[in-house]
């Protein structure tokens, strides 16, 4: 047994909300309350930690993550930076240290944040003619890739536009070296895949940052490849992370055949809902709206009718399978949401479970359509940093729409349920940049100033954090045994030397675990324990 | 926590394998070994239970078993009679219990066992004019309808033996009602399917029938549906028994596509192996033999070759998921063992994981064949109850091969790990019949006499509860937290009355648990507790 003590535990637990002490039996939780009760079920062989008046947390779960995409993009060239030289010095870089022919893989560019705008095919090939150069954009919706990767991947003048997807030409109609949407998968899939070994190998290697963030649990949309990583993980007992493990849409009918339903696996590494697509994302303007981004005539791209969710959410319930649907413009969100409240009504109608439906992102609402997420018990799967991120292609896509963007506390006030989580790669996975944007709707730089953007939806420290822990645990039906610290749950928990409710919120950023335990478990800890 | 205590613990675990009290916290054994260091644990709120010297065992792990099926036969006519007429008889009395159109449903009937030998459509129609019926054979391997029944599947004269079945049939080549191997599907498949929801319900009913009888676990190898139910069982917190649930072949592909591995779910119910076919059955003298049946020209029915198991295999193994093969003649389990070698040598070639294959029953081997199960470490997933079940068929149809038919000790003196279990609903699940079977070679009505049948495959008491403990628990992956009482281990234990090992051997099916617990929770519990 471990006993902790001297702590100051916010249990999120209403019926004891703040605890001084705990014993951990194992991976569980087997007491909480006083300082006294606790250390007096101490025995021989029980081990005693003095907290020395420390906060402690339940552990945080980022509610969408891409956990294979973020464990590989660790180990490629790191493209955020502040001009396009920038990028391609650290590509001229990798150049010299790779074998001729071998893939050149970068992340992170986003050419808004670039004084000299989008690169080009000619770019690269300057400085790495005899390597197929393959560089994804921050949002994963474009890449920017260099001659001998448009020729492995057959593209040329006459390469129609995939449909759902776009080759940027130049006048002449030659391929600039910038792919769209469907248009960059022409050029991923002559990648050679990473093996499933390559894959766990990196996410073991990534497991210590995430620890070190505070999360102790992470909801994937990465596909097949990293779930075979990941149990192979658990398998080995190396698995120290909850994970929930959505099924991509084209995998639906297996799953349907083998009678697999969300929940199924265990605490460590469990089935969540069927991932689909309603529409495609704010940077290249292909989330779908009701009305065009300004100054253009383009409504974004809808994938999915309401219909189609709603069959698709049918065939999926027959097994228990949940829906996790991405939809980031109103027009999305609304066509989501009539889907969603047909399948409740279904499930309703057929006498089957309710099954625990969310979308992801939410980004952009009407305001008549903001209460139907609680209406219809769907959880608003949503990143904050991306509301601090995306403020200024949000007012300059979606001008004063933008109201209504990322509305995180007029959710809460209708009663909707939220999970908060980063899209990392797309962002930093540290869910204290998430609390610290969602609380203060300012950038780690302070801009856009003290009262943050669109100071309205700025929620409360308690409230970021239960988006992080019992909004995440809820989604994936596990609020049984995490996202709080009560007797009986799994003992993930995080140890701060900060007072997240009593410190100035421009701060919260900085806040950073000195412990982290995962199932009775320290996985991380400073030296200040 | 709880304290049993004053007990006779046979923990099966070599570094302590007697223990007098363990204490349970939740779900696991926290502490095991002597009376006075386990009492010393005690605290306020402990539960301390005296079993006044009774035994402790691990729980039992049925490691072949149909649990769809057998629940559902719970609510068939029993046709495990003795005579022809008195199954009629029972038929007769459900059918004036069911509205008309509904079908009759039955099992357990040997024509061996009954002097009127194999029934007829006639019969079946006299007393069933208005209900299809349809009855199946102890063996599975085939069935006895009436005429509603032939008609509604379509079967007339002219209607072809289906690949790897047969439809017996009169001098006239009229069916005569009775159907092998593949021809018994043709009714079958017009049978409507029972609906998840009822199997979930036969389940629940079934499930303290198995806790009666000392059962904590299964292997199970029905369907779809079967999984779907466990699956549903579990997410209520109902499904209090260890389930290693297998796939049919028929959804390897799917399970490929999804990346599906063996081992993945939790402790309650964990994906298995693929389970495939390499023949038929003793009974139908459709086990696929090196040499004919005795006074017959007939080898069996060969399904799968040796390059056809490697090359399943081979499939199966990219995803990490084992093999479970069916094989009970000896030219089957000699294919079998030459596919799972070459599947060995992959796995060690190709550097993937040495996965938990087996073959299901292993009936007959040639002695030359006996100890490549152990060279190739897979298990011998047996069923005790068939070897004296089957005793009178085997040295009919096998003659003097049946020296190595059920050759359990001949296969431990080689090293083999076995795995025990009942096929039921072809046998019954009482674990304690399977260990009198193994132990005796007797049946429990004392034939073939005080030797029993080969007496050289007795195994001793020890054996055959290791076959029902840590064999099980092997072949599922689990031997780190079941199948033997150690600290951190699952609180999965049957409490005895009597000790097996110092008990006259041909009593041994008389016992039966006083208490079972599962997950530290009892689920069992007679008044003598």
């Amino acid at each position: 047994m471990l006993i902790l003590h001297n702590a100051r535990v916010f249990t999120l637990d209403p019926q004891q909300p703040v605890a001084t002490a705990l014993a951990i039996e194992q991976d569980r939780i087997v007491a909480i309350g006083r300082e006294t009760d606790i250390l007096a079920l101490s025995r021989p062989g029980t081990t005693v930690q003095n907290l020395d008046g420390k906060i402690i947390l339940p552990g945080l779960t980022d509610a969408h993550i891409h956990l294979q995409h973020l464990a590989l993009s660790l180990q490629r060239v790191d493209c955020a930076t502040a001009t396009r030289a920038e990028c391609l010095r650290r590509v001229a870089e990798r150049v010299t240290q790779t074998p001729p022919g071998q893939w050149i893989l970068g992340h992170g560019w986003n050419q808004n944040e670039w004084p000299e705008g989008f690169g080009s095919a000619q770019d690269l090939d300057a400085i790495a003619p005899q390597h197929p150069v393959f560089l994804t954009a921050k949002s994963l919706h474009a890449a920017w890739v260099n001659s001998t990767a448009l020729r492995l991947a057959g593209i040329g003048p006459d390469t129609p536009d995939p449909s759902e997807g776009r080759i940027q030409r130049d006048a002449q109609g030659h391929p600039t070296g910038i792919l769209f949407e469907a248009a960059v998968d022409l050029v991923q899939r002559c990648i050679p895949q990473p093996e499933v070994e390559d894959v766990a190998r990196a996410i073991r290697a990534a497991l210590p940052i995430l620890w070190q963030m505070g999360l102790t649990g992470v909801h994937d949309f990465d596909q097949r490849t990293c779930f075979m990583a990941l149990q192979r993980l658990r398998g080995e007992g190396e698995l120290k992370l909850r994970v929930l493990k959505s099924l991509p849409l084209d995998a639906l009918d297996e799953a349907v055949v083998l009678g697999v339903g969300s929940g199924f696996g265990d605490a460590w590494l469990r089935i969540g809902g069927v991932k689909l697509f309603a529409d495609g994302a704010l940077g290249p303007q292909t989330a779908a709206m009701f009305e065009p981004y300004l100054g253009r005539e383009d409504y974004g791209l809808l994938f999915l009718e309401a219909e189609q969710v709603f069959e698709i959410g049918r065939k999926a319930g027959e097994v228990g399978l949940s829906l996790a649907v991405h939809a980031i413009g109103d027009r999305a969100n609304a066509e989501v949401l009539t889907g969603l409240e047909q399948l409740r009504q279904w499930e309703h109608d057929t006498g089957k479970p309710h099954l625990r439906h969310r979308i992801e992102h939410v980004q952009i609402l009407r305001p008549q359509d903001i209460g139907r997420l609680a209406q219809a018990n769907v959880t608003a799967s949503v990143q904050p940093i991306h509301a601090t991120s995306d403020m200024e292609m949000a007012d300059r896509y979606w001008g004063e729409r933008s109201r209504y963007a990322y509305a995180y506390r007029t959710l809460l006030g209708q009663g909707t349920r939220l999970a908060f989580g980063s899209d990392a790669p797309v962002e930093s996975p540290n869910p204290f940049w998430g609390i610290h944007a969602a609380v203060t709707r300012r950038r780690l730089d302070g801009t856009p100033g003290p009262e943050g953007w669109y100071p309205q939806e700025r929620v409360t420290v308690q409230q970021a954090i239960e988006a992080y822990t019992l909004g995440a645990a809820y989604a994936a039906g596990l609020e049984n045994c995490l996202g709080s610290l009560r007797s009986g749950y799994y003992a993930d928990l995080i140890v701060l030397d900060r007072n997240p409710w009593e410190m100035p919120a421009e701060d919260l950023h900085q806040l950073h675990p000195v412990a982290t335990m995962v199932g009775g478990e320290w996985v991380w800890q400073t030296e200040e324990m």
